[in-house]
């Protein structure tokens, strides 16, 4: 007998249909003999639906009546999952944050968890109850409601598959495992049977979007084993390990989990700037200021050592305000620079532990990009991941040529 | 400056706009410099919203999970209201029956309050802010979600009003107050200035929807002045009264405060039945076991006294199932009787505190209905009030012709 944490989005519990379906999995797994609690995101639409009332009725509403507002949509959701499970003859019992008792800090909309307290939750499972928990909910101190933001109720199931120790936290999506790259770009693209926590936030912060990166981080943190897979298709998904050497049978750890890459930046290069003292801060102050977020940054200092080339990425929306700040602010206050824009480029990164204790995984990717006569227009390297930006119409015959050259084609890695 | 409590309906806060509106005659009374409460109810439409849900996903819901479900309809209110209120300047926060400590039994959608905690929105009104609770709702001692049923915001204005001492507890709904009858049979209907609780109740019992009963029952055992006036319109309302001696520049007490009516009974009678001990109680008592209401009862012995005939009506709704069970089970039970039925009826009604001391007016109501021909089928007395059962062809007639004979219409009351 095992203890899981299912949870479940939005889209998985979107109508009634789906509600019952849900319903189903679970009992499947009760028969069985585990003991199950079911975390629930709001039904897909409920969140717009509520956020576009409260948009029409104050163009600030405050954090604290939001998190009240939208709160509504998971507690409608563990109820009607609560009565489906009745209905199959599984006794269910439905919680709100406030009521199991998941206490935050007070930043609405974006709370914290503190504590879970974890006692009620036990004796509903003890007396056989299938326990339905309101995900991305908690509440304060003071009694208030606050949510932990959207995308919280896999940050939820985690807390709470670490506060009762469950065997596992099962993470309920619309795709069935995190791949080596999108099949929508390279057909050859595979499920991956496990990954690692740390190249699991590589991928989820570079855009592959199938788990909230606080919810990785917390499963890291308190060495949760985190599986993500299909709501609608049987399966088993892909396994998040605290620690690559888990996976011990392997012969040799995989060179490179998976190739992570995205279209949604923009670069921006002064050329030719005074190279002053805090040169760089004196660029990215301002930026930061306008809560424009920065991902790469590269600087090279001209040979003479009075001038510099610095460039950056910003997410394509901020763009056009970037472009301005530089001009309008930052050139004027560095007295000189030449700017370079360029917005049709894409980020490709190769993300795996392996890369680790393996040297020459760079060299290689230059070398498979450079016989695809791909141009590099920048490169920046941390421990487990290579990112490199081109030009955006290279960017499928990169992920392609990558995908093939460091043996992630479905043929290459040996099938379960 | 004075404490309000103020409560809205499904109606009155049925979108967007109207919330807005809500917010507006809100601020007009804080800006006098009154305290206001507000209770409020869920958007109208949104709890059959929820319930059909819940019933495509089990055929009979548990009522715990019921609660939990419908709880959110007023709870999205709450928050809508807080915001509309905050973006016209005026200080709000919304409270659910929990965050109050509205503390219910855990009789599941017919809770009834026990205590209400008043300390936390005593500091929130002292603080200058408009206190914006969740009608309908509470919280058992085990933290669980209850509800009132259907229409209990009521309850919770005037037992919050209560509790916190409030000057009045005014009852906003889609009528501008409590009419002498109905305005669409009688065109000479008038709005009452005042009426006592007795007579609301029986108003209210006998089809003037304008008010829940236990609203007005708790009213009356607190001693809280409720008021019932126009969510849309401007007006003085109809203040309800604890006693009849408020009105004391009155001249004289009027006879006769309202005639109530209503077309949703049916008649059922028993001739000719052997007069056995306790023959009453073996004719109702397995229609009350089969959950079926009796609403007038006449009983009639004959001179002989073996024979007795008795005569009920139920709701109209009811008819079939009541023929059935009387054909069935009550007269092989009493062995004998013959039974008659008829199901055009309607049953009008005078309520009067006046009528207590003041002999003749069932005589009077006769006579009245005598000079326009109408039959009498049953009456039925109580000490306010006198009912009697007539043909339903007659019953627009009977209306007019009592509303004029007993001092109603328009003209003869003095205008406000």
């Amino acid at each position: 007998m095992a203890l899981y944490v299912q949870k479940f989005g939005g889209t998985s519990v979107g109508s009634v249909e789906r509600i019952k379906a849900v319903a189903e999995k679970v009992k499947g797994f009760r028969d069985q003999g585990h003991q199950v609690v079911v975390v629930v995101s709001a039904m897909s639409g409920e969140t717009n639906r509520l956020t576009d009332m409260a948009q029409a009725l104050n163009d600030d509403p405050a954090p604290r009546e939001m998190d009240m507002l939208l709160s509504t949509g998971e507690q409608v959701t563990i109820s009607l999952l609560a009565m489906a499970l009745q209905q199959i003859g599984v006794p269910a019992t439905s919680h709100t944050g406030a009521q199991v008792g998941i206490h935050t800090d007070s930043a609405y909309t974006k709370a914290r968890i503190q504590r879970i307290e974890t006692e009620d939750l036990k004796a509903d499972l003890e007396a056989g109850q299938v326990v339905v928990v309101a995900g991305f909910q908690g509440v304060d101190e003071d009694g208030n409601i606050t949510t932990l933001g959207r995308g919280g109720s896999d940050t939820t199931g985690v807390a709470l598959a670490a506060a009762l120790g469950a065997d596992e936290c099962q993470i309920y999506t619309d795709v069935d495992g995190v791949y080596t790259t999108d099949p929508r770009v390279c057909s050859k693209a595979q499920r991956l049977s496990s990954i690692t926590v740390e190249e699991m936030l590589e991928l989820a912060s570079l855009g592959s979007k199938v788990l909230q990166i606080r919810a990785v981080e917390f499963a890291g943190k308190y060495n949760v084993p985190l599986r993500v897979l299909s709501s609608f298709e049987d399966g088993p998904g892909t396994l998040i390990v605290a620690e690559a050497d888990q996976d011990e049978d392997a012969m040799e750890e995989p060179l490179i989990s998976g190739i992570a890459f995205t279209k949604n930046e923009a670069k921006l290069t002064l050329l030719n700037t005074p190279d002053v003292p805090g040169v760089a801060s004196r660029i990215l102050g301002p930026i930061a200021d306008a809560n424009i977020e920065v991902d790469m940054i590269v600087q090279n200092v001209a040979p003479a050592g009075d001038y510099t080339d610095f460039t950056f990425t910003v997410a394509k929306g901020d763009y056009k305000a970037t472009k301005k700040l530089l001009e309008e602010t930052v050139i004027p206050d560095l007295g000189g620079g030449e700017l370079r824009g360029d917005d049709n480029i894409a980020k490709v990164s190769l993300v795996g532990v392996g890369m680790r204790s393996h040297a020459g995984v760079a060299s290689k990717m230059f070398r498979v990009l450079a016989d695809e006569n791909v141009n590099i227009r920048m490169v920046s390297t941390s421990e487990i991941k290579i990112s490199v930006v081109i030009d955006e119409k290279h960017m499928e015959l990169a992920v392609n040529a990558l995908h093939k050259a460091f043996g992630l084609d479905k043929a290459d890695i040996e099938s379960e």
